[in-house]
């Protein structure tokens, strides 16, 4: 057995054992520990932005720049902003024990559903090592155990946040072993988590589509993910103009690196010669490159004509594919094709269409007279969220405490058998 | 390409089409086709069992005896109860459209989730027709299209019974293409079927440990299913005897041929001296073999000792495993260990024992003092099942038309953005 495999196999041998010791954990313990994680943070402030200094220097010298060396760094403010998460996390409900849909048989017995734990959860990321916190912070409040493998860049920073998660469990008498780190940070040892279905029950990877797609080719067990974030703004014949402007600004400039950021947008034909011209105005002054379908491009100054393969891409930059469409059903049908199931969006006053947008599309979320910034855990009512999932089982939209968890029949009886 | 991969390949496009038409399909329609294929059995009945007598005949011929054939046979009382359950399933709710958990952020915005269709599901099974019409239907009744792959000595029933389907759809103005049958009985289309992760959204396989093990090997997509039934029995130091002896007695004897039959029975060291021997003697009348542990024979006059290979085993059988241990730890460790997450029963009148073992044991149905016969989607209140889930993500149990759905997060706006 390679080294590789080995290390791989404890760690998730002893995820297993904490996860079955943590069916038995009180809400209050588990409550306890996140406090605690909460005040390492704060205590050991120094520690963590040494280590975190050490990865920047590394990651900077290994060439790291832009976008990717930011998300790897913490500072006062994001160590902040963890404690404020766990703080959060913490203080809900406790999912675990949740008895529902309780209804006694004609004979007597009482049967519902009971919350529990999903078990070992897998965790595969890339560079921010914030998530190390947050991923761990809602499977412990889940009652899962998780074995996380972060990116090599994170590492130094990872292995000293676990080592605290790991300090504020045993101080709270819950077994360490419930938040792991993976510190092989080859491909290797991913490929060897993907094959111990036995041992890890989910598996989420998040991080680009390289990854995802080896995780989802790869793996033995479930694995919730979304791949890409491809998702449309319909402007509907009967939309309040300004009202799509503001929407389709805010979905393509807010934050345009991310995955419920706006990629394409379909305008009614009627309303194209109208509005077209005005969020061409809009755009460039944002510095947003408009790519037209030849039916849009005689209402566009700048815009240059798309590419085929513009259509269903995720552009995750200051770019955003335009087509005119000859109605509601077009619309509908280049959504079903170029999608990725993730966010879309309608413009309309008119009530039927609406209607039958919410209901035909398929997607995590899907808004009328919205912006799809609003796919977030966060802003979704779910307290926090370990990513958003593309895949419809179990999860579609983002993953907070209650993914992270599945429900058991119980019964309570006094001797029925069947007849 | 292969003829047989073109086949499959075929059908599931065929079937993706029609569940997207799917979507716009109202409750009334699914209703009427449902209540339509009913009356089908009723008139179309001679055709019918014509058809079952030629896949007897031949399955006879080919050396198919028992309970196996005993499966594959229609008859007059199979119809009816197959058409009584086709109303119950078109009397239910219609679950596609329901709006849950509605909350109002402070913007205004308002987000819920709203209850849609699985999509595709594949559906793989052996030799009892009736499941065709069972799984169709609720697969119907949920908004999905359904690829059935039946058993080879089923076909002529099957045919037969998926073209009146399609005949119900069709006069109901709904997509016939929304039920099919794999006609190819070898084994390539079931291999191909599992490939099609972009065109079958979920595949459940219903059938022996072998079909299980191939389809969750292969499956690209996720998968549903229980590979055995490995039940416990807990006859607790606090146990109702005469209770402990009913309920083991039902769980052995009533019908020992299916999953949630009783396997093993775990006895307190303090009951086994006043319990086994009623036990067996009450088990022996019903010519139940008992394999006892080397602590159990003490107590047992005619249990042959139990090899290392009876615990865990799923004897299917009036074959009854046997085990003295020193105290609910365990039991709780032999059922972790050996256990398929199928059924756990405890009998006792130990309150803090009976808590703990329903909250400690990860099964898709946990009881207390009562039969594990209660693992059953009619029992447990979701009106017809598909099937049991022993996978703990989506579905924790019977699966019945809920299990067939999933959410998506809608919001209903008047232009919110995010600052």
């Amino acid at each position: 057995m390679s080294d590789v495999r080995e290390t791989v196999l404890e760690l998730a041998r002893a995820a297993r054992a904490a996860a079955r010791n943590m069916q038995a954990v009180s809400g209050a313990a588990k409550e306890r520990a996140l406090l605690r994680l909460a005040e390492l943070l704060d205590e050991r402030r120094d520690e963590i932005l040494e280590a975190n200094a050490a990865d920047l220097a590394a990651a900077e010298k290994a060439g790291l720049t832009g976008p990717k060396l930011g998300r790897l760094g913490l500072d006062e403010r994001t160590l902040a902003d963890l404690r404020k998460g766990l703080a959060q996390v913490a203080a809900m409900p406790d999912p675990v024990g949740e008895i529902s849909e309780m209804r006694t048989l004609p004979n007597g017995l009482q049967v519902g559903r009971m919350r529990i734990p999903l078990g070992v959860i897998g965790f595969i990321y890339e560079s921010r090592p914030g998530a190390t916190v947050e991923a761990a912070g809602l499977s412990l409040k889940a009652g899962n155990a998780i074995v996380l493998r972060g990116g090599k860049e994170a590492l130094r920073s990872n292995t000293l946040l676990v080592r605290l998660f790991q300090e504020a469990l045993r101080e709270n008498g819950l077994p360490p072993e419930a938040v792991q780190l993976v510190g092989v940070t080859d491909r290797a040892a991913v490929l060897e988590m993907l094959q111990l279905d036995e041992l890890i029950d989910l598996i989420i990877p998040r991080g680009g589509e390289g990854l995802i797609r080896l995780v989802a080719e790869h793996a033995r067990m479930p694995v919730l993910y979304h791949a890409k974030g491809v998702n449309h703004l319909y402007v509907d014949e009967d939309a309040n103009l300004d009202m799509a402007l503001r929407i389709a600004h805010n979905g393509k400039v807010q934050r345009p690196g991310v995955c419920n950021a706006l990629e394409a947008l379909l305008v009614h034909r009627a309303v194209a010669a109208d509005f077209l011209p005005r969020l061409e105005a809009r755009m460039v002054e944002s510095g947003v490159e408009l790519r037209a379908h030849e039916n849009a491009l005689p209402y566009l100054k700048n815009a240059k004509p798309a590419s085929a393969d513009d259509w269903g891409r995720e552009f995750l930059d200051l770019i955003l594919a335009v087509k005119v469409v000859e109605d509601l059903d077009e619309a509908l049908e280049h959504i079903a094709r170029y999608g990725s199931h993730h966010t879309e969006v309608i413009v309309t006053e008119h009530y039927a269409r609406a209607r039958r947008f919410l209901r035909e599309v398929d997607a995590s979320l899907v808004l009328t007279n919205a912006s799809p910034r609003f796919n977030d855990g966060f802003q979704l009512g779910l307290g926090a969220e370990i990513g958003i999932s593309t895949t419809k089982l179990h999860a579609y939209g983002p993953m907070g405490l209650r993914e992270l968890t599945t429900t058991k029949f119980v019964a309570f009886g006094d001797g029925q058998v069947r007849g």
